[in-house]
Formats: C-alpha cells, structure tokens, sequence
C-alpha cells in the first residue's frame, strides 16, 4: 500500500510553464531587434531546449560544483547560435538567458496550484534556481511554500539526491512526496528516488509532436490532463 | 547614497509571528494534559526562549554541522525543563518542540505581507528550517516567494553567510535587500553583512518588557510598527 501523498513538488519548465511558446516569443523581438533574420523562433526554442538535458547532466557529471542554469543555458545558447551561424553581441546573448526567467504559464497552471495548494503543501522542484523561478512566479502569478529543487540540493535533476532533498526539506519521507511533471523521464528518476508520481500531459510542449522522452513512460500513480484534474484526483492519495 | 531595495528577507520569530503567547497557550494544553500545575506558561515561553540566541551561536560555532532548529529547540526544552525540575515523557517533549511550527501571526502581518509582496519579492530569512516555515506559512495564511535562511544556508543567523546567500539565492547584491526584523541583533548583523534594515517594533513581543538585545539599536534604513506602515514607506526606497 503506498503512503498517504503528503505534499507535491513540481517541475517546472514544460509542466507549470510553456516554455517553446514564451521563448519563441521573447526571442523573436531580441532577434528582429539585433537585424537578425531568417530564423524560426519555434526551431529556435526546440534546438535551445534540446541542448538542456545533456547539459544539466554532462554538468552533474562533470564535478564543477554546482553552476546555476544561467550559466548552462548561456553555454547552451552560444551553441546553438554557432550552429545556426548567427553572431550575437553580449547584450543580446544575456537578453536571451534572461527570457527563461519569463516564461508564461499553462492556462491552468495558476488556478490549479492554488486549488492543490489549498491540500497540501506545494514545492517548486526545478531545475530553475531560486532567482529564476521566484521571477517566473511572480510573473505568472502563481504560489509556491517553497523554491527547492537543484539550488538547494546542489546537483540537477535527474539525480536522486535532488528529489529526496525536496522531501527531506519539507520535513517527509520520499514516499509521502509526489512529483508533478510532463515529463516521463523526470517521474523515472523520481520513482527511482522512492517517490510517487503524477503525469500531467501537455501536448504543446513540443508544438504537438512527440515528446522525446516517450521511452520512460510507465503507470504512474496518476495520470492527469491538467492541474485542475489532479486537484480532483488528488483527495484519496491523501487520506489513505 | 543605498542602492534600491529589490527584495525583502524576514526575519520569522517574533517579527512575523507572536511566538510567546502561541507558545504559552500550546504548552499550557500540553503540560496541563500532562497532569503538571503550577508552571506560568508565559514564564515556561521566555525560559524557553531565553535559551535560544546563545543555543544557535553555539551550534555555528560547534563544528557539529548543520542541525535542525527542531533539535536546538529539544536541546533547550530539556535544559528548562531540568531547571523546573519537571519530568515529562518523550511525547510531551516531541509535542512541545512541534509547537514551535505553528506560531500565529501578529495581526497586520498576513496582509502586509501580501502588500509587500505586491512591491517586491519577500522571503523568509529565519533560523526555522523549510518544514517549520511551510507548516507556520499555511498555518497563519501567509505567502513567501522563497524560504531561505539558515537551513538554506547551513548556518544560523547572525551568521553572515545566512544574510548573503538569501541575497545571492534571490540574484542581488546584499546592499540591494532589505532585512525586516523586530530585533536589534538581527538587523546589527544584517548591516554588517552589508543588507539595508527595517526594524519593525513588536513591543508585546516579550510581554511589554524590554527586548534582551535593546543595546544593539541603531538609526536603520527604516523604523515602523507594523508591515502596514512598511508597505507605506518602502516605495521611495525601490526607484532612488
């Protein structure tokens, strides 16, 4: 039988947020600004985006020290602008990291965390840093008890220790600690870190094609299309 | 001339929350549930208390690492308890020490810190850990953007690094965040961690006796009665 659900903790970019859009967004006024053209503001965002595991990964492995995920996205950025063979001045190239500070919720996102947080407590367990994503908070108007994930853990996500220092932090076992996310590689390494798991899909995250992470998919212990479902759905996790 | 206030960081302990009555009245059920009489339950808080500020010194000073405030609180409560010469169990023990997550907030709190948070991002910079932060945060319905401070930190106020690094966590410079305490030490070593300082006068704190760290006053940045008035007056502090 598994533990009462005791909180929740969230991921963020892709399952609270919809970074392709507010990226594209962002970055095609940054571009059009800087006299740059010919380029799709979605491939830009997906090719950025793509960029991201390997990295946070390839940084957890690489025994650096913790490095906030401006820095990883910069890298990442300038990457991706070599690829595509764009020069790019400082200005601009700190203007593009800084979008991923403003990225815009799911029409969702909002009123269901509010609605979850009403049942329990609700924690941030992003990659993001604290700066990052109490900027993305406030400008989404949305509400977190609290910012955890891999600033206080020191190590990204998917190592375990990031998962089970959220649960240790809000003061529970890593069993009474449900992630959130849209991703079926972030519930692997949560399930494997001995917590249990909510899916919320969200299609678009990928402008509607196939996310790249199919691979991980499992029965998860719920399975939800948006916040406002797991609100729902949520009550009898929490009694039994 | 100080640079613009971009964040707050609260102090939680007496400042945000009346702990002395909160404790009284919870430590009253307890021990009179316990079949003790004759102990004044507000004497029973400030002996409590009384042993806090040099408990958390010791504890940065100790080499032990970082240890909840859970523990420190159990450490001083067995110590008062041997002082009253009182036997209690080690559930009365463990409940005592929980009584110190759910502390209610002084009357202009809730909604002045949500006008703050309306100016500018607020955090708490406490010596509770996240999980007694988020069980007093619901409990008195109140909302943080982050909760930094000394677990954040690994280490207690009036440690400097646990200024800092709330600074450094929100992305600012410590000159660009102002700490808000009710006491003179904390907001003495506030500014020598280089943060800007509102004292914020809780004149029941102890009961209408003078504060133990009176002699720490100095001319802060601002001086108000409650997080009202410091809505009021923090606007000019933002744009200079």
């Amino acid at each position: 039988m598994p533990r009462p659900v005791r909180a929740l903790a969230f991921d963020v970019f892709g399952t609270v947020v919809d970074w392709r859009s507010s990226i594209a967004r962002q970055a095609e006024a940054i571009l059009t600004a800087a006299g740059v053209t010919g380029i799709d503001p979605f491939d830009f965002a997906d090719r950025w985006r793509a960029r991201y595991p390997g990295a946070v990964r390839a940084s957890n492995e690489a025994g650096r020290g913790f490095v906030l995920l401006d820095v990883i996205h910069r890298e990442t950025l300038d990457r991706v602008l070599g690829d595509l063979d764009l020069a790019l001045g400082e200005p601009e190239r700190a203007a593009l990291v800084a979008c991923w500070h403003r990225l815009d919720p799911w029409p969702d996102a909002a009123e269901g965390l509010r609605r979850l947080r009403a049942l329990v407590p609700v924690a941030a367990c992003s990659n993001g840093h604290v700066a990052l994503i109490v900027t993305m908070t406030r400008h989404g108007g949305l509400v977190w008890d609290a910012v955890l994930g891999a600033e206080f853990a020191g190590a990204y996500k998917p190592a375990a220790i990031t998962y089970q220092s959220t649960a240790a932090a809000l003061g529970i076992e890593p069993g009474e600690l449900m992630m959130v996310a849209a991703h079926h590689a972030d519930l692997a390494a949560a399930r494997a870190a001995g917590l249990q798991c909510a899916f919320v899909s969200r299609p678009m995250e990928y402008g509607g094609r196939p996310a790249p992470d199919a691979a991980y998919a499992q029965e998860w212990e719920l399975s939800v299309t948006s916040f406002l479902e797991l609100a729902d759905a949520l009550p009898p996790l929490l009694a039994r």
